[in-house]
Parts: C-alpha cells; sequence; structure tokens
C-alpha cells in the first residue's frame, strides 16, 4: 500500500465476479497504485477469480470491513473473532497486503453511553487476537477511527492510539479517514500528528463523501502534514456515490454527494494528486 | 436576535428555576445580546418566572427545539402540530421573539431511506400550521438543516429552501448551524449562499461542539460571507459540554469535546467576536 | 467582461502583431471568456491588426497598464494624464470594453513616505480626468490597488474606494487582485467586501504569481464570497512566468514560480473553473 | 529560544538604554520566553546594561539583523564581514544565543536581476565566516529568507537550504517568517518542509504584519506542521506597529496595520498561543 489507491465502493459494493473484474479493470484503467476492496461478504468472494485477476494487473490490494451486526467486538467477541479470522484468510488467499476498517465494531454501533471498559475490554482482546492472527498470514491489520455518529467506540486518532498502546502488539496500524477527522479531530492535522508512527493508511473522503476538493476538508493543512511527516504508505480515495442497503442507515448518505463517478474520477482524484504533488509526497 | 446569543445549554438543559435563573445571569455577565432556551419541555417551564427575569434583564430570548418521538411531523403530523402549537403559545408567554430548531422533527430521526413524498408533504403541512400560528402570536418560526446523521429530512440549507418555498410561507426563516454546515455543504460559505435572503439565525458551533476556534470550522470563510451580504440578525454561539440524557444518541457526543465551560466563553467567545470585527459584523 | 478571461503576459508581454495573433489564438483554444491586453507601450500597436483578430473571434477584450516613469499621477499629473488620453484612444480604438489596472501610477513607485496629500490630489485630479474620457468613449475605467511595494499610494480596497468617493465619479471601478489581497487585506474576503458595488474586475493570480490553486490565496473564501454578492462580471487569470525586464524590478519575481505555461493553464484555470462552479459563480 | 518570544520593535526600535529598559520589562510583563533584539546598530549598544538587565529577569535574548548599505555581502564582502564580527562579538557580550535575520543582506536589496553566481559565492563565503565566528562565541547563527521585493537574493526555505548545504557549515540554521511565506511558498506548510532540520527559529507574523490571527496567513496549516514534526525552539511574535525611517522604505508599510500594540498583544499573542496549544507545541 504505497501511493494512490481508491476504495471500490466506487464501482461495486459486491465483490462477486462482475463487480471484481469492473472494479480491478476500472483502477487500471486510473493508473492506481493499489485497490481497496470491501470485504462485507468473504464468504460470497470468488477467491481464485479475484486473486487472478490481481495478479494479472500486479495490483496490490487492501481488504477493509466493518463488523456485521451479532458480531460487534464489544458485545459479541467470539462472533468477532470468528468473522475476522474468515475476513483474513480471504484476504490472505487473495494475496491482500493488510486488512482495515471499522474492524472492532459495526457501522452505526452506538449503546447511547459512552464506552464502557467492558466493552473497551472485549475490543482490545479481539484486536489483539486479530493481529497475532494477522501476522502468522504477514498480513498488516489496522483500525479506523470513524465519527461520533457511526460509532460510540473510536472517534479520534488519540483514542485510537491509546487502544494501541493498550494491546501492546506491533502489528496494529491506525488508519485515518480524512472525513471522520473532519467532524473529530481538533484541526485536520491533528488526527495525523496523535496517530504519529502508527499512521499507515488514509482515507481522502471529502466532508460530505462526495468529489474531493468540493467540501470543507482542509486539504492543504492534511497534505502538509502529511509530507511534513514523510508519509510514505496508501492514500486511498473514498467517496459513496451509491450505496448497498445495508449501509445506507450507518453511513446515512440521502442524497447524491457528487453528480457522478467520473465527476469524482475526474475532477476529484487529480485534484488530490495535485495536492499530493504540491506538499512532496509523490514526485512532480 | 441581533449580536452575540449563546445556547443555554452552557449551563442548564432542564429551563426549570435554579436552572433559567443560572442561564440568565450567566448570560448578562457575559454580556450576552439574547439567549437560546432549549425548550424541550414547554410544560415544565414556570413561564411568570422566566418572563420576569427575562424582563428584568432586557434579555432578548428565541426558544428552540427538537419534535420528541411521537410527534414528528414526518410520521405523526397531528401530534407534531399538537406540540408546536405549546411551544409557540408557551415562546410567546416568556416574551421570545422567535422559534426554531429542528421543528420539523427529531434529532437523530431516520428511516434508512432518503425521505419520502408522503414524509415531505406531512413535514410541510405541519410547517406550514406552525407559521400561520407563529404570526398570529408575532413569533418568528425558523427551521434548522441537521446532518444526515440526525435527521434524514434536511440536511442542507438548498433543501431548506425548498420547503420553504413549496410551503409558500413568509413567515418561515433559515436557522443554520456551522456544525452542520462543515458535514454537509460544499465549502463552509454555500450554507449560506443558498440560504440566501431567508437567513435569519445562525449557531456558531465547531466542527467537534467543543470550543468555537479550535476545530476544523473554516470561520474565515463563514464570517466573510456573512460580511459580505450584511448579515444582522442572531449569531448563537453553541457547544455541548454536557449533555441530558435523551439527547445523548441523537448528538451523539461520547467524550469531552472542551475542557470546561469555561474554555468555551472565555476563548471561544472572545475569538468568534474577533472574528465578527474582523469581516464588519461587529463594530471595532 | 463577464465570465473567465487571461492575463496574455501568458503569451506575450510586447503586443506586436506577433504577440497579439499568438496571445488571441491561444485564448479561443482556451475557450476564454475575454482577454486582458498589457497595453505597456500604446504607440506601438498595430490597431486595425489587433481590432480585426479579436473581432473575427468575437472576442472582447480589456487593456491594463500602469504609468511608465516621468508620467506618475501623483508627480507628474500632466503628463499622466497625456499617457492615459493615449491609452484610452488606443484601447477604444481596438475595440476594448474597459481599461484599467495601476492607472494611477508606476509599479514599484515609492517615497519611502506614506502618500501625501498633494499626491493623493494630483492623483484624483487625473483619475477624474481619465474617467471622463473614457465616458466619452464608452470605456469603463479601473483602478487596482497593489501591495505596498509596488505602491506606496494604494494599497487596500478601502483606499481605492474613498479615491472614488473622493472624486465622486461615476465611472471608476475597483480592481481587485488576489496576489495583492492576500498581502494586503485582513482577511481574503474583506477586500471584496470593502470594495463592495465599486467592485467590477479581479485578478485571480496565486499567493506567489504561479500556478492558481498551488499556492497561499484562500480560493474557498474569495470565491465563496464573490458568489454571495452574486459577482457576474470579468474574472481574470494572471500569472507571471516570463517578465519584460522593465517589469522585472517592480514584480521582483527572480525564479520561475510555476513549471511552465501549461501548468498555469492546464492545472490552474480548470482549478479556478472549478472553485468558480462550487460556489455558483458559472453554471455546473 | 525556546517558547514564545517577541520581536521588540513592538516597544523599541532604538537600542539605546530607555529603549532597552522598556522592552524588557515588556516582555517580562507579558511572560515572554525571550527577547528579539534588532542589533541595527550594535556600537550604540550599552553592554553591561543590557547584560544587567537580561540576566536580573533570566530573559534570554536573540539578536536579529539586516546588513547596512555598504556592507552587503553579495557586493562588499569584506564590509559585511566587518559588521557581522562586530554584531556577533556585541551579541556575544550582552549574553545572546543567537543571531539571525537578513545575515546575507539588506533590506530591500535587489538588483533588478535574479542572483547572480559571484552574489551567491560572495554571500556564501561571508556566512561560512559568520557561522565560524559564531561557533567560537558559542553562539547560533541563522539566515531569515525574505520576500522578493526584500531580497533578490534568497527568497524561499529551499533556497536557504541549498545555501546552507552549498556552504557545508553544521552552525547555520535557517529562520523562517510567516508573512514572507505567505508571499513566497507553495502553500504555509511547504517552508517548514523545506527547511526540515534546519529550521530553529520563526517569526509569526501576519500577512500584513497587523495583529497575529485578523490577516490571511494560514495559522491552522503553520501550527499544525511545526506539530507534527515537533518543533521546539523559538516562536517569536512579530508586528510591524511603528517603523524606523530607516526600515521604512524595505519594508514599506504605509498604514497603521493593527489599531495599537495593546490590540497585538491582548489579542494577538493569546490567539497564537491558543493555536500552539491546539497543535500540541506547547502545553495545555
Amino acid at each position: 500500500m504505497k501511493g494512490f489507491g481508491v476504495y471500490t465502493s466506487m464501482w461495486t459494493m459486491s465483490w462477486d465476479r462482475p463487480g471484481a473484474k469492473r472494479a480491478i479493470d476500472a483502477a487500471v484503467s486510473y493508473d492506481m497504485d493499489f485497490l481497496e476492496i470491501a470485504l462485507l461478504n468473504p464468504a460470497a468472494v470468488d477467491i481464485e477469480h479475484t486473486r487472478r485477476h490481481l495478479a494479472a494487473h500486479q495490483m496490490p490490494v487492501v481488504c477493509s470491513l466493518s463488523l456485521p451486526k451479532g458480531a460487534h467486538a464489544s458485545s459479541n467477541p467470539d462472533a468477532a473473532r470468528d468473522h475476522l479470522r474468515l475476513v483474513l484468510d480471504t484476504a490472505s488467499a487473495i494475496g491482500a497486503e493488510a486488512v482495515t476498517g471499522v474492524t472492532y465494531g459495526g457501522i452505526g454501533e452506538r449503546t447511547g453511553l459512552p464506552p464502557s471498559e467492558t466493552e473497551l475490554a472485549n475490543v482490545a482482546t479481539v484486536l489483539d487476537f486479530a493481529a497475532r492472527h494477522a501476522t502468522s498470514l504477514e498480513l498488516g491489520f489496522g483500525i479506523e477511527p470513524v465519527n461520533r455518529y457511526e460509532t460510540h467506540l473510536m472517534n479520534t486518532a488519540r483514542q485510537a492510539r491509546e487502544m494501541i498502546e493498550r494491546i501492546g502488539s506491533d502489528n496494529i496500524f491506525i488508519h485515518l479517514d480524512t472525513y471522520h477527522m473532519n467532524i473529530e479531530e481538533k484541526g485536520a492535522g491533528n488526527g495525523i500528528i496523535d496517530a504519529g508512527p502508527f499512521l499507515r493508511y488514509i482515507h481522502l473522503s471529502e466532508s460530505d463523501r462526495g468529489t474531493p476538493g468540493q467540501g470543507c476538508c482542509d486539504w492543504d493543512e492534511i497534505f502538509a502534514v502529511l509530507g511534513s511527516i514523510g508519509f510514505d504508505s496508501g492514500l486511498a480515495m473514498e467517496s459513496f456515490i451509491n450505496m448497498p442497503l445495508e449501509l445506507a442507515y450507518g453511513l446515512s448518505v440521502w442524497r447524491p454527494v457528487a453528480p457522478s463517478f467520473e465527476d469524482v474520477m475526474d475532477n476529484g482524484l487529480p485534484f488530490l494528486r495535485s495536492k499530493a504533488r504540491q506538499y512532496g509526497l509523490i514526485p512532480v
């Protein structure tokens, strides 16, 4: 995971054969450096088909997920463990480099109260297991803090770091997302500062999930801070144009936030690459 | 509602006698130009007590609310109407100038789908009634778009304007909130541009609901656009330091987002006033 | 002067026949809405050639200038008057819509002291004459405040407005420049706010005169404020890639501030158009 | 030089006895961590008086300068060397920690052409000498790139770094200034990124030299990048309210850019400290 990747929700939300082919081909045509696959239903993946297509294009891949209902780490640690094992095994089988995302819970998971010590302890136990299993498979393993409405468990980079330090694992990285940072961090750069050396993946997503460069994210501050720390890991553009029903409630996008896929790819991606060049993250 | 006001959640969330006295005295001590009272439980207000204290300090007041469960305009228009009538009558009785907020629904109201035509028609009918009743009481009446997680009905200034134009009322204004604009609008100024002449109230709330000036809101763009249109209506600082339980799930603040009340009042308020002066909204 | 224009310094600094042809053809190929011609040496213009080429492409034009040594309005008002008469007559002859720029002085003109009342009175007299002559030719006439190093006479929009109000002319507009505003105004939007209804032309120039979108100008604030006032006059992109020697000292660009002309046109212009669309200045 | 300092132009531009006493007392009353003294006329300093007053308050000090006419390093290297020797000896005698500023030339020095190889070679020779002499006195030695109008020799952090690498000295640091960066760098953070480990001093000066926080500088980006690299050297607030005549032409401030000293100290300094806290540069 180096350079510019893209979250495949741009092209498909179900990683079946046609979706996989469409997404991989599109990523190649946009000259992406890697792909992020939403592994929401690992059992449905045609592993051999995906592995072959990725290898044919030498396209590196990252798998991402959130935990399904009934398998939230905070309340169902055993089910969470089983689910993560399956995801990690599947990711390994298709040749992924890392598994990341809301690996500790569900999108929209909220109890109405701050996280309890029991919930956090369960999360720590599950993440510890997953990180060890990832290590055995030579996979990286990430956790992504998301905004207050999508989880009550981990909203900031600081909380993610505290979780990693609590576990004491050496195979958990922080995966930030500019959309969530815009709501939760005290200034766009602070998530990056707080994540420090644990930061190894970042979603570049506009403040409304639409075309990057056309919203409220402070891209200059974000890229300047990434440039100043010499960030050289994966930059993944993310936008939510069309949503599978099972994510709609959690992500809560009720209107088209960009005019089209093409607008995101043809205006948003060049904008992000231009800012990355400006601050020395990719060569001029 | 002119100049700088403050949302009384800073001092109390229950508008009983001690809460009312504490909030009014504090607002006077900070030299506020008006108060915003959260009228969440109108039946519990000691009308005469509040009216007398406000009058004693010649403190203008705005009442705000969201609709309680079972009285959402989209699904329970009759109950919504009854609730709004009570709120408007109470606001009038204490001497308020306007009633505003999520006057069309509940905080956290979401069906999982975009708003249906039936829901919007119900909302329009209820707001039309409320605006007429407000007119008869010589009260202003506002609607506040909030972010995608707090409602699926109205997230942007454009949607609020379309609702007003659909109703055709001349007594509904748009009430914006910089916290929500930071998530929903395409650039901080665009909510203000889209609201146009309907804009008559704005919540100045930081991107994480903490101390204004210490987050991601683009205050220069916000104040510059307000200055350029000669905005001269109410600017209300809002922060959520401590939350009543009935709002916690909807607002989803799971950690202290500011070190203290004092930090908000002693650092945030001067920051906002300084930016307002910089862009000509209040005298130097 | 409506829509997006470009300052022809991008293609030529001497408005002779080859320069004129090259600039007009290039502007057409980039689909510009108008051209700005630097009329530094009006006597050298082949009026008929320029007029014919502009008319052939129906390309509207604005002429700009600064006053040459020996003809500064503050110290040599008679020579300034003569020079402006020649420029206005030439501009009219080629079919221009307006004459603007540092029409009151030289680039780099500084006495080492704040402007004296005598200097300002001389400037007022000269501008009054020029505005009347422009009116008789049905030309608009503008004044451009520039930064403290390029003149001591007029650095801010407020000073430009005060000059217009002192003269009492109804044919002088304010021409702002984002490069100078970035140095002189108290926030990017304030020049636009202070210019108010007098603003009828704006140079979109990056903070280092390089590719727009790659510097320190706060383009979101600039375009949001332009959008909020419904600005619908000329937006002229300006960049200084190669400089005629007579301007080098005044403009003081000692290094290439953009990699190439193409970078400015192919990255900077789309960036500006995209921001103009985002804030409603040009259609989506 | 750690923490927040202030450039003494705020209180005096002539470091005679009354000026020295006034500036030191004021800095103490504002709880500054260090002082920056403009050593424009080293021969006029009462060394013993200054040394004693600084020591009495345990106030660390940095001396800054630009080279006087006739002693520019590019054209008069011998005179420049003599002047720098005197400044360094004086700075050492009063107990300063470092000497910095436009140590390579005059404010306003411009030939009308890009720097020639001869000029740069002369500058390198003089700086090499000064850095060695500074080392022998246990003083730090800095160079400050300034904007294109104030010198043609060194406008960007990159140019400063190239000069240091050309000299190969281990006792020259880069001293940045946000006012100049706002004109010269490609984004507020890029000067800091380019200076890299050589950055050991920064002037916090607003885009118009007025009250920090009330102009165009992107303070969030600046402080976020400083925070991300763990900057822990001197942060010196600078503002030019009243100017000695000998600097007026070079600095070209023709109007009051802040309402008063008090505005800079009572609004600007708290703003800067608040941003520094926000991004972790000073403790909360």
